[in-house]
């Protein structure tokens, strides 16, 4: 949701643009203030982020983004496997990538792709056996198990188009290292063999689609070594989000996996319907987390119409919130988990707008939710990790320290 | 002093209402901000609190309460001692706790019980002594001196009216902790028959009051490992404090304690004599802590019209020291050591106003001193821990870091 002055806007920012009369409303009733989701200048990635928002210091307990999206498109990962975040991606017969998205292809098509992808034998006698499964678009996920996989191997994925696919490497000089990066090879050679020639990118071409011919893996990672928000706060937690990667750490972090009809993790998402859901895990839940990933999907894009219109959108899925929740006795917060710049399109370190509104707040001046008017807010810059303890701080979760 | 916004105030905060001339006349002349104690969201004790004004990482040197507030009533803690905080309390013939502070008892009252307590023997061969004393009112300490002791033991004071009082337990499998419980267990249990026999209580039944028929412990601590101001900084400090918690911080970090005829901790202190007694004392010291407990007693009995009105008898007392140091020469901060609610009637984790005027500041615009509009000053959010380094700094007794 947060970015930065555009010139397309008159140097306003999408959210200073948009009409947003819920989240000021909030702001006029609240507390404001900017946060560094990681420290200032650290452009954070959507997990290291959400794992700070929920409380914990990243820097110390984050362990790769892989295991956060298997487990969150409901992929079992055990202690010891190394799970990679995957896209669906067009390359020419060079492996040079012209799409890394493959035009963000479709679940449906993604789905027949997975099925056939997880039908392939590894052949080397190296105890190893994967899991493959699409997730949203053209986002996937590889688990590999084994009894001696490591995470310290480099990415398939250049992060570019225009650049070659990477040979997966071992980026340390462990056993371990090498034999991972050895079957992860040998696995996306015989994926890419298996997708040139499949029937749905045969007739994605024929559409005028970009095939989805690739698979490019990042991120290898482990699940993390965390204590629960239950042990931690002694709180139920629900998590109200479609993105895999943030339904996974929210499961990491004890809690409950909502599943709402209509949330797809893109622009085209039911906002209400997960209002709705959010208004209701409230009932039995201390802290629920709402989360939408469409702002974000528009900056990457450097779609700033769009951005602003989500804005909106999501404004309206606020105003349901505001209506039907008690704010004498709830606890109310929106940020935004990063700020993406719409002209970059990528994460950057800029910090984010904050506003906290709910009984006995210290409510400041500040009129409007902005990245601009919040920082003039009371409660000054705090960072990603403090909000936690300042939210449980108010529903009187936190323990003292000292006496 | 600092509080959260109450209804009762129309959403004002205690600081915001009270009549304070003199603070406010340093917050126009000086630089504010707002200070997070420990860190945002976290309780903090009065412990911890005033270690971390004094520029200490409480996070890292924190050893536990009841030394502090031992070698602050002048009992002689050695390093291995293990010191409890204690309340006289008054519990029925189930030992359910009816009054957690006896009536917040008489200190003539609590000093006769305490000398018949301090002659009972600990009947097992155990190697171990100890050592009781009153200090305010309910308030005492106990010192248990031995050559096997641990802090790693349970509270028997289980926080609350209504519930029974707790057995104290190990709390790990060392055999120290378990020895340490046991003497414990029966020390308490013959203060409690010597109590709930002794003429004092069997008078104060007779005259309507609270028996303190049983001592309560907690925050088992022994003597914290650290460097003195002087060795730090260069300094000589001085502490004007009556609650022993503080005078014990204080003096761990080579502060010299001031006595002050007439300081109580209470309510009913002799401000002005702690004022005069900071005025005199900055004549031989580099720094002076000013400390008044009795904003605190009033939030945590909820009575805010009691606490509005100390805010006002604070503001006077600040008048006398104004008056009588050179501000031209001398600095002066003001600040809490942490937030009392008057409606939750506990330490809670939002931030303190603060407030340093002097020579060479850098004054800004802030005209009031109270939580909300500090928040706008031009220190912006600082941490307790940064005050020390602030403050010598001004004064020029920091060392530089790097070359």
């Amino acid at each position: 949701m947060a970015d930065r002055p555009l010139k397309e806007l008159g140097w306003k920012t999408p959210l200073e643009v948009a009409r947003k009369p819920s989240m000021n409303q909030i702001a006029k009733t609240g507390i404001c203030g900017i946060m560094d989701p990681i420290s200032p200048g650290i452009p954070p990635g959507s997990d290291t982020a959400t794992l700070t928002l929920l409380g914990y210091d990243a820097l110390k307990v984050y362990s790769g983004r892989g295991a956060f999206e298997a487990i969150g498109s409901s992929v079992k990962v055990l202690p010891g496997d190394v799970a990679f975040r995957c896209n669906f991606a067009t390359v020419d017969e060079n492996l040079v990538v012209l799409d890394r998205r493959a035009g963000r292809i479709a679940n449906e098509d993604a789905s027949k792709l997975a099925e056939s992808l997880q039908k392939i034998k590894l052949e080397k006698p190296l105890d190893a056996e994967f899991l493959f499964k699409n997730t949203i678009q053209h986002r996937a996920v590889l688990v590999i198990r084994g009894p001696k996989l490591s995470t310290v191997v480099s990415d398939s994925d250049p992060g570019k188009v225009g650049e070659k696919v990477l040979e997966i490497k071992p980026l340390d000089d462990s056993r371990k290292a090498k034999l991972t990066a050895e079957i992860l090879n040998e696995l996306l050679q015989k994926f890419h063999n298996v997708l040139k020639e499949h029937p749905v990118n045969k007739e994605r071409v024929k559409r005028g689609l970009s095939p989805a011919n690739i698979i490019l893996c990042r991120g290898a990672g482990t699940v993390p070594n965390i204590k629960s928000l239950q042990e931690i706060y002694g709180i139920e937690g629900a998590c109200i989000a479609a993105a895999s990667l943030i339904r996974g750490v929210c499961k990491v972090a004890g809690m409950k996996l909502i599943d709402v009809r209509g949330a797809t993790g893109t622009p085209q998402t039911d906002f209400m319907a997960k209002a709705k859901a959010t208004v209701q895990a409230l009932k039995t839940h201390d802290l629920a987390l709402l989360h939408v990933k469409a702002t974000d999907v528009a900056s990457h894009d450097g779609n700033i119409k769009q951005k602003i219109e989500l804005i909106e959108r999501i404004d309206c899925m606020l105003r349901y919130v505001l209506d039907n929740i008690d704010l004498g006795s709830t606890y109310l917060a929106v940020t935004a988990d990063h700020t993406t710049s719409s002209i970059t399109r990528n994460h950057e370190g800029d910090p984010v707008p904050i506003v906290i509104t709910g009984p006995y707040i210290r409510r400041d001046d500040v009129e409007e939710f902005n990245e601009r008017t919040c920082a003039k807010g009371g409660l000054n810059r705090i960072r990603g990790m403090d909000l936690m303890p300042v939210l449980m701080n108010l529903i009187g979760k936190t323990k003292k320290f000292g006496a």
